[in-house]
């Protein structure tokens, strides 16, 4: 179908006000965080931004009857690539769409549409005692349905679990138009399990399956107290000891975050005044529950960490808590300046190993930066193995480039081979579908087989998760 | 395929030990705890007892081609004749696969075998400090393969949740023989969003996608400290307003159960020495955490519950607790005693519902007992509005048979009406298929797609789930 000709139905079916064709404003919708998209310009054909189901609907039927490839987005904030509309086709922008239909308190869930923005919902929760737990350092941009969408948790995973915990039910539209609802047609009910969990094998799909147009999502109430402890290592390999020995002690913390060294410098140096103490890692525990739970598993948390801490402190003052916090708030942006003539690049940022192997792959990633010659800072959310490296490079100098690349590459098998993913939180898009086969053999085939059950033209966000069978 | 030759071929390929084709031995797996196997006698063809997952593949390849259904079985302990071959063909019986193959405390999961009984587990997992949280009422009977196929719960999951949430991978043996390997083939990481999300999708698919023959299961530090609230409600309508004012005050429980005035009754006349308290419904909440969180958390909820209650008491010591919990232990056996000449029939026994339904639901299903002339006795876990309904009734007597359908069929479409489920937490086997459309509308659809995908010869545990397109 001519471009011109799909984007006057398009038109035709939504309205010009909610059709996207000039070449400057497509350009916005060609990248998102990720290395690949800012070495390459994948400018979709036509955006558009329906705002209701059935306007979803008419498009993927449209899209469906002309073989046109369809990428639903978010906010555009994911590092994968994995809303960008790399084989070209159509971009359907679900931000605009940011309705929170229904807080349904007596039931303790919420009812909301795709561009609903995190930290918003949760304002809007906290009126009522609830939140969302799942808490990614995007939350003030990224949308629930991007959420959704890559299953994504962030710092308090290692508690609350990732978003797919807290998803009870999803309406979808599918590839041809039609419209299913899963988790029950009319089902406010929290515990279910009558038939296939349709819920489960959307979450986390990455939009090859279908468009989610709205989302049923369970809720919790918000937790009173909190407390911060923050303990340094001379050597590395005490801080994931450490952190066992705090589950040992029945002790689940709502976040455990490591900055190794590289991350410590990167922070003084941006940030001198913060004066992070010197040491192989620093590790952050965040406690939460009632007043007399957070002091309980304060203390304790501290007193083993002391057993191989230098320097450990314990602190449930909102200032000091967030004076500790600081160095973890600020990282992401001191990782990105620690070469003032480089930048940080999203790619090989996101792996996952298990719990004994956090210290060998922060060391492992450290070797590999030297033998490549990339700079790279190490944070991450130890508490579950989920590591996030940030290559810094200059992105003009295409020898960088190649070094970073082949920095990346190394790193996903590295985490394949210490029994890790190659991706904790952030999906797999574009930029990790060729280490599908790697990490999951045969079961990719099954993969394979759910697409083209629900997918059979291939039109769903086409190039991400795993390669098409026999590429 | 004549069953002589059929029995020749799996003697053959497992040995004589490993194959039942005995009818007396048949007979032993034509039933499993529902009502529906209670009147019916579905005797399988043949039994095998694999022992390896190359025997299961081996038996897979005999079955898919020869086009023979295939029923997994493990404990039998279901209530929907699940793991009961309605469509003849082949039990695989994998109660007697029961290694624990590993428990990997350093990176606290561990891989099991799908007949390891989840008492044994958890005792096994104790001597860790870990535990897995699931709590089944069939805890000293069921498997772990049983818990993963029907999604299993029980007391605990108001906190801890379903048995999915446990479930990082699987090993599962496709229905044409094949192996694949589900959350990375050699993973050991908590975290990983890479692919389609197989686990979730196989969890509580009840073995109409495969035979799960591997199970790597998040485990958790356990809890120190735990305490028991019993609360006396004059009205019913109070019992779900006290667990909302509860969950208001940012207290999660890790159980909140209840007793209806049946229930109630039916304690006190089976073992009058309890001497429950009167009223239209009693709550028990269970808290667990540190000692100090548990203390914090009972007071408050005896302080809230005092607010609606006519007799409010909190108990940290083993033998009160003990005592006062005696009244739930019993309920199910106290349950089937309420005619002297009846018997309970497990059918419509799961139903949930929304929070703000549970009393509604309650009041619903005394009436349709009423109506149709059946005694019926409800409990159950309240904490998430999964009502367990005891019918008792004269089995032997084919009028009641057909009033105790009748007010089955009448309470799984109370359920959807109430914008619940006609399943909590057992599953949906052969008995509650026929629903699934109400339920699910045009979803039905998609999991038939994938069924296909998966299973295209169809003999994976046929009749289960959802009736075939068409039906």
């Amino acid at each position: 179908m001519e471009r011109s000709l799909l984007v006057k139905e398009l038109e035709n079916c939504l309205g010009k006000d909610k059709v996207i064709s000039d070449p400057v404003d497509l350009m916005y919708y060609s990248y998102d965080s990720s290395f690949l998209a800012r070495l390459n310009r994948f400018i979709p054909d036509v955006v558009v931004t329906p705002r209701s189901t059935e306007e979803v609907s008419a498009v993927m039927q449209i899209a469906y009857a002309n073989d046109i490839p369809v990428t639903p987005r978010g906010a555009g904030t994911g590092e994968t690539c994995g809303s960008v509309a790399i084989k070209g086709g159509l971009v359907m922008d679900l931000s605009p769409w940011d309705t929170i239909e229904e807080i349904d308190v007596a039931n303790m869930q919420v009812f909301v549409r795709p561009g609903v923005i995190h930290a918003k919902l949760n304002e809007r929760l906290a009126e009522y005692g609830l939140f969302f737990p799942p808490d990614p350092g995007s939350s003030i941009m990224c949308t629930i349905g991007g959420m959704v969408a890559n299953n994504a948790s962030g710092l308090r995973a290692v508690k609350y679990g990732c978003t797919e915990q807290y998803v009870l039910g999803l309406e979808v539209v599918l590839p041809n138009g039609e419209v299913i609802v899963t988790g029950g047609i009319q089902s406010r009910s929290i515990k279910n399990v009558s038939g296939l969990n349709l819920t489960k094998l959307f979450v986390g799909s990455e939009g090859i399956l279908g468009v989610i147009t709205k989302i049923r999502l369970r809720v919790w109430p918000k937790p009173k107290g909190r407390g911060i402890v923050m303990a340094v290592y001379p050597s590395l390999d005490d801080a994931p000891a450490s952190v066992l020995e705090v589950y040992q002690a029945g002790i689940l913390p709502s976040g455990i975050e490591i900055l190794d060294q590289s991350a410590i410098n990167a922070v003084n140096m941006y940030r001198p005044e913060i004066n992070l103490p010197q040491g192989e890692a620093i590790l952050l525990f965040e406690v939460d529950g009632n007043p007399s739970s957070v002091e309980w598993e304060g203390l304790k948390i501290k007193e083993i960490a002391s057993r191989r801490a230098s320097q450990v402190e314990w602190a449930t003052e909102p200032k000091r808590m967030a004076d500790l916090w600081e160095g973890r708030s600020v990282v992401a942006t001191a990782a990105a300046r620690v070469r003032p003539d480089g930048s940080r690049v999203f790619a090989g940022e996101d792996i996952s190993v298990p719990l004994a192997k956090v210290a060998e792959a922060l060391r492992s990633i450290r070797s590999l930066g030297q033998k490549h010659g990339v700079k790279v800072v190490n944070y991450g959310h130890i508490g579950d193995g989920n590591v996030h490296t940030a290559p810094v490079i200059d992105p003009e100098k295409p020898d960088e480039v190649e070094k970073a690349n082949r920095l990346v590459d190394e790193i996903h098998r590295l985490a394949v081979t210490l029994g890790g993913s190659t991706t904790g939180e952030h999906g797999v898009g574009a930029v990790r579908a060729m280490y599908a086969e790697l990490e999951h053999g045969p079961a990719v085939k099954v993969m394979q087989a759910i697409k083209k059950a629900l997918d059979p033209k291939g039109i769903m966000n086409p190039g991400k998760v795993f390669l098409p069978e026999g590429e």
